[in-house]
């Protein structure tokens, strides 16, 4: 099985495929790209509207390179609505998958991301995948997206924000807001219960879309045609080269 | 007061600025502008993607030269949101607009738009836009954008689809679900009335758009920084000059 | 254009036509009318309950007079439904328009009224209307309505209001929550731009559904007949003058 | 105990204490009035904002005269929040309890009133109680109120209208949706039986709003102050003499 | 009359029928059982799910037994549906007549319980029963409730909570979250009146639910068996006896 | 790894544990139970009760036997919340698991089950887990379940109960409503691909619980103990063989 990552930045070395192979299961392969054109981070609606293009060329490509699914490696789940129109494959957003997860684990979750700008398109995205009834609270830690890298502050910060989360919002589990907070779920699970909050599960996004990709593959599940119908072809000027024959 | 309207499109005169004179205040002065880069038309989350960048261009061209208020013609409202990070003007989206005004006038509403593919992307809109409450239905004519231009065509399936929303969905008003029907609703009007249906408000998005970007502009109005915030600024390859200084 | 404000109270010279000059259309002609029987200011049901015969009174009487739009001046809409239901005009709530314009520009927003005794009301407002999703909160400002003249206190406990209902409750967007509050909102966006919440917009309910009775009426739009069906004609002891021939 | 019935319309005789004999507790004495001003039936929000003010003044008697609760005989349940305001027992509105009472016996439920005109105003009771998502539909016999007495036609009416709820609206109860079908529950329950639905809840709102009235009393059991807060003492002319000392 | 309570734990005394003759009608006749096989108490869904079998015997019996109505002695309603299904009166839980009545009575409830493990279980009958709107929040006094005897010890904590639930979240009426806490009703109201909290309805669940099935029987009224339908015959190994003709 | 799948009911050779060997991946082991105490099949709430306890006892069995996750082979989710409490691993339900796998495949789904008698049932699931708004519908192929074996008269109804929901209720995945229906799903995707019914996701609900249920333990995920807190030791007569130290 192969399993494709498209990192919707132009930071390259953000993500690597690396970091899935712990993860994967000994069968599965794991393939990566990032994105020549766009932005270096996303954290807002217009940063978001210019990875688009790249992002849907991205998973085109690994469709026709032979992936059996694709994960979008961001909060935003940027193309997934389009990717899933243009290609026949799994196309899954971590956004979308994580929330679906905590739900089906707990009551109620909160999901804690990088700043309060992208909020409201984080409750948005809740709202239209029909979950704002299981989501308790969206909260951020105000650290840039580049600056996650700095781990000790970014600890921190997660742990004193789901704490609030857990004691204000009434949270049940927690959702990480980034998928550049990729690898601290166990960390903060060990520090959540060295403050007393026992038994709350910690979703880390990507990871978790990866690995419910690969349960999709195994069920021989895809998107829905009707919701996801193959866009009627067309001229697209300035995008023929990169688009060609992803219509019908 | 000078209000833009960006036809997201690059099928060139396909909307004129001449078609909102007739519905400007005398003191309005109409800028019109169409893509370079960018789909054909826009049927699918595919072509709403690749006209986001270049649309959220032209927004902001359009606030350099001055413009009081931006409104975008096409009822996927592409780059509503990201056209109000950049600038600090009211950018209004038709189905945005439309809807919250088929609110005001009813106690429910149908949108009749062009294809079955639309359906679900203007649910989740109404749904976004938290009016998913308001919505009867949304019903289809199945024409595609380009092929509207055959009024006679068109104009017989938006009485049936219209009556179908009235006598089985229940809806009290009607709202057209593409721009490109723009200019149709005093005809639609006519031909309900002629069936029985007297009353109905025929709403046209793109023209009550318009009209509500005059009064909000009057009243001082803008979009909420709290809910856009100005992006960060970073590198964004392939699109610096484009965007240049349109950050924070 | 004639745009008729009907205050629903009996304190006469709390609203003047006056004061809608500034923000009227150089061709728009602004009528005005007061109640002779009725409470003297509206914060309870029993209150808004007595205001209704003479005020659908009165905006029968402005339509008789050659008024293309009414707009009720107090923010409990009273009189709205049956007006509608009357007239042939638009007929334009200040809640109802407002909570709408509010959710054009913002995520979410906060109503900041007079008493608490009204929050209630102005939340089942929100929830008739559909908005109920965008209301961050409903705030009050603990002063009657016959006291705001004293416009220092007013604009002290409007500031601490709207800064909790942002901090607290999430706001994006502040509305006023009583059309005595009229006039106001220059100097509460100062005032908060001043304690660092800056791009907030605040929206004054009456003079927002002046401007969109003036948009409504140029799109030539009027409520539907399928929600406000006219009355069937019937005895109406105690009533018969006022009402004459009002009902179909 | 005494438990007062306002009838709220001018027509005199429509409703009469006698029909609550058999229903009331032997120990629960029926009071009854009718209003001197108003509408002669209920069937607009007209007709209801002009039957207010002499059913808050009839309510107001009643409990000056001593009655233990009171219960509104109209399904707009008009006056119910300001009959509440001034008064400190249970004000019952039909539509408010019968809902609530079939949300106890029944999955979801469907109303069937009298008119088209009245099913938005039946629909927004529904969503200002919280009850809309029980609601399956508001059909209507198109028979005006003061026709009912023909009770063969409606009895034809409600048998057809019921059945189309259960089988097409997928209604697991029953609620009349006009106070003047009192009476016909069994009729029509029997007819739903002998058409092959057994076991269908028919409830009758006037006749369960006063029996959950009994019980109310019985468990001193009052409208929360906090919701229905005792209007401020003000000028209301017109009405002074009528609402002396209803208000603080 | 008779009403038929069924305590549904296994600790012998905990409730009495003797606790319900006050308020009983001097016409209804009082049964009452406990369990012989299930769980002490009720605080969790594992004690919940093991209470269910001899649950529905014992509601079984009591119709047997010739009662009009059954209430059931728990919040968590253990046994409503499965109850209702296999009996034609009507069986009633207290957390679903409590909150019906609590919405009859104001805008927002909130329900105080004995230990946060219920809370998730107590928001979800919310929800199930259509009320979560209305539901301001669920909250705990932190005590067991085989130690809820220790009344001077709960009725401190039902205040604190109670004052919280009315400050904090908005409550506009408290409804005891355990049976438990039955005749503690008048001493909450009295004991907020004393801290100023005056005309907030105190709703004990169980004495509730038992005056509503005196109002449900006089009225004819019974569960809905399209919602309950009777369960098909079929083999039930170590159940035959127990349950023995109670299906189709 | 080892996942248990608990068939809840005491028909023995209804499921085998063969059933899951070709989905289960290489290095998954299978277990599996049925009940010795129970209802030869679930189609009511009364037959789910008297399944819970055996259902219980079976989960604690397994995790004891050192099960890594358990699946529940039954639609109705029973004994999930109780299994969650006592043990400290996955316990999936076929519905719940189901519904938010739809809910990641499409913009709605419909359940097609086995009676009507469960469509309350399931719905009130779809409820509680947070998605009704994706649910298009529940309809039922009217077999009881241990008829499901004539699998010619279940696809023949499987095939038009899916094709009306979705023409008439907007489905774009069907679920399958009963776990009976296993190994289904692609007979019945390519019956409806031959009557023009491309596309369209049919979901097999414990095949996909248990393909979950891997997933989430790779991902080292369990239930939240905020939602499911271990169960208060005490005295459960009747059951303490069965159930010793579940309790804390």
């Amino acid at each position: 099985m192969r399993v494709h990552v498209v990192t919707p930045i132009t930071t390259h070395g953000f993500t690597k495929a690396a970091h899935f192979a712990s993860i994967a299961r000994s069968d599965t392969e794991v393939g990566h790209s990032e994105l020549d054109v766009g932005p270096a981070s996303i954290e807002s609606e217009f940063d978001e509207a210019i990875a688009l293009p790249d992002t849907i060329a991205k998973i085109l490509e690994a469709e026709r390179g032979g992936a059996d699914a694709v994960v979008i490696d961001c909060m935003g789940d940027p193309g997934m609505g389009a990717g899933r129109e243009v290609t026949s494959i799994p196309v899954l957003g971590p956004a979308h998958t994580s929330m679906h997860v905590a739900a089906l684990l707990a009551h109620s979750f909160s999901v804690v991301t990088v700043l309060d700008s992208v909020i409201p398109m984080l409750e948005d995205l809740a709202t239209k995948y029909g979950l704002d009834g299981k989501l308790a609270s969206v909260r951020s830690v105000d650290i840039p997206v580049l600056e996650l890298e700095d781990e000790g502050r970014m600890m921190d910060a997660l742990e004193e924000e789901s704490i609030k989360a857990i004691e204000e919002d009434g949270a049940h589990a927690i959702v990480f807001g980034c998928t550049g907070m990729r690898g601290c779920a166990d960390a903060l699970r060990e520090r959540l219960e060295a403050r007393g909050y026992e038994g709350i599960p910690v979703i880390d996004p990507v990871v978790t879309a990866f690995k419910i990709a690969e349960a999709l593959v195994d069920l021989g599940l895809a998107p829905s045609s009707r919701t996801y119908a193959r866009p009627r072809d067309k001229a697209t000027p300035g995008y023929d080269l990169a688009f060609e024959r992803a219509t019908a």
